[in-house]
């Protein structure tokens, strides 16, 4: 059975079964890129654009990647050629690339309801990769994939997703991916930085870290993109650190062993201590790995209608 | 039979059996656009460089798919590159890559003339996708195939072309290849943008729209690029919309319906009203499919020798 | 029997036999070089990753051309990427990339060590495409295949490479690669570039270019890279010229014909004048096609464990 939809906006509304089938599908493709050739021909003769709005290195090359190894064809459009505009134009690039005849759009895009926009535009499928401080339904997908694969299910979990809850799409994907597969989700972080209205979204809200710690199976640590703030949500990187940074220290507290995930870079000792980021709980490689298998299972499915 | 040169360089004195073909290939590469599978092994093994030293999102775009498309292998070497100075490096690049075996180059550049200087240099076959002021042989053949696809035929139209002509490499790409094509040709724009010499091409020019709407079969439209102008030639924007913008309310003039073509991107409400640029007399986004066509139509022409 | 590493960091410590492997399969390569289907599927199913953290067009392609021509899959990795950072970042990076499964790293950065530094830390093979001022080895190993084409071999052989020896990784790395062959080294420069311990590797100094060309048969002429320069070496460009220049004349001066190699791009008319890099002496041409084959080579040998 398909996906329900052609596209993958977000992971707000999608069914469980829709979770399951791509996390399912990524399992073998991790069994591809365990082997000598990594390559399969599925999306041969297809045609995929890379539309990156906001310069990314690690996404685009994770799907990249993704692209290449099921064989497509792949163009790259970033957002520095001139002929990209704000506002209207976007739809004016989306018809075009319409016009040529393009199979599959991966797009990022400072704007929230960018992706869910082009879909509307062209008959292409669209991959959101991220669309302002909306929804990262892969990075969501990988991060599930990566519990599941270390707990051997997702229900019954405590989820913990910590740091600028506000401005983060990955917050918010993992956010309703979690729900849906029957995870029990908190959110932790400044006052400043939690948005009011989050507990309508059935998830549970620390102020301190101490508190969520007690309870959570993983913490997903969010990194703290400064440059993403507009005006200053807390005093200080040294601050935040001092009552939400990951030490191993506020890890021995609890009383049993945390999951760390973290979405990648990391600001080493800012919000996640570089001893940490590194032991035996952190799964921030497999979640690297994992992305790309993710990615190629997502393609898979929306590239060819299964 | 072959075309009767090795490169495309300009329409400028190239024959009607030469355009014909082009065109006709042409609209077989529309067919296999149309098919699920948009690839054939035409250039497989054959290498394909995109120099544009000139930044371009459409073209190089359009090329690359093109060239995909064709399963060329393809490298793309753009200006920014730090290697690349001005003056005689254009010859030391042009060595480098005969040196590389380079099959094919496509070239953008903001000298009149580099195309054909690098065409006299290097053995690969030269694509101009751009030479300053001077001509832009692919933008000017999509603009036939599209003004073909829509009447049937060339020969007996009237084409306008309107805007800055003193600056267009697409106006006189145009205008070379309609004429040799039997087609009746004018431009019309501020006097200021067009060069006293354009007569003795055999075109018409008009410096009132509304003398030029009354007459043609087709406006091709061109953008108003202000950053290429080195000194003003129109006191400003809204005066030139004033006297030359294409509105809805100038074509209800006309006594037939008149087809726009437009080379994109459009300035909305600029050169072209956009309830223009979107309607069913509007041949803009029809011109962005035959782009592709029309490339691979080129690349597959010159590229086999065919 | 394979190369006797795994990686190609530098040509210090590489055995004869290795560096005699390379160039007899670069001479294979050459000949594919030569065909019409200039491709080979040796690599299919191999991803390389090009991570250039130092900007670079014509190393760069040549890689790039050398890749594809031997149907690897290429993703091109480039400075500019926001979360490239400096100091352990690169640590970073090297983990993501080995987390993404790639078979082959193609590394140029500003660090010396740099691509010895990531073969420690992930298990792809690495290729140094130039690290600081310390190795650049896919240059020399193309500038002795050019030497041994002319000349039939190596060993007897003396050459000269004049210019900033200081700050020269074509420099340090030909040193060790020609040392090993049997080659008559020297070096040649002013003296603030010329590092005081040079002699130690066995090469000769001359101050003097007069005294250089009585015993040579090559000249290797390196770039002067004014921007390389912290603080300034030599008073001026007219000065090192005068001094330093290669023209006509002063080879005029020699009993024999002397051999010009320059990695390029050549500065006309300063290190090296502009008729002599045109003669029929200069094989600065002949190093760019060879590049491609000996780059071939190298990612065949370390590509498939041969």
């Amino acid at each position: 059975m398909p996906l329900a939809s052609r596209h993958l906006l977000g992971l707000e509304g999608m069914s469980k079964n829709d979770i399951q089938l791509i996390l399912d599908t990524a399992t073998s493709f991790r069994e591809v890129l365990e082997r000598p050739i990594k390559k399969v021909p599925t999306l041969q003769g297809k045609t995929i654009v890379n539309l990156f709005f906001e310069s990314s290195t690690r996404t685009r090359t994770s799907f990249e990647l993704a692209e290449r190894r099921l064989s497509a064809d792949v163009v790259n459009f970033s957002a520095e050629s001139s002929s990209v505009r704000k506002g209207e134009t976007l739809k004016d690039t989306a018809r075009n690339i319409e016009m040529m005849k393009i199979d599959m759009v991966v797009m990022r895009h400072a704007a929230a309801g960018a992706a869910h926009f082009l879909s509307n535009v062209i008959g292409a499928n669209i991959i959101n990769a991220g669309d302002g401080a909306h929804e990262h339904p892969t990075q969501a997908l990988l991060d599930m994939y990566t519990i599941r694969e270390k707990f051997g299910k997702l229900e019954g979990l405590n989820v913990c997703i910590i740091g600028d809850i506000a401005h983060s799409r990955v917050a918010l994907s993992n956010i309703y991916g979690l729900k849906t597969m029957g995870v029990t989700v908190s959110v932790c972080g400044p006052k400043t930085l939690i948005p009011k209205e989050i507990e309508r979204l059935g998830v549970d809200v620390f102020y301190r870290v101490e508190d969520a710690i007690k309870v959570v199976d993983v913490l997903n640590v969010l990194r703290i993109q400064l440059e993403r703030q507009n005006r200053p949500y807390f005093p200080s990187l040294r601050e935040y650190r001092q009552y939400f940074g990951i030490t191993r220290e506020r890890l021995d507290k609890a009383e049993r062993p945390i999951t760390i995930l973290h979405p990648g870079p990391v600001n080493r000792d800012v919000e996640l201590s570089a001893d940490v980021a590194d032991s035996e709980h952190s799964l921030i490689l497999q979640q690297v790995l994992n992305g790309v298998a993710v990615r190629m299972a997502v393609l898979y499915l929306l590239g060819t209608g299964k």
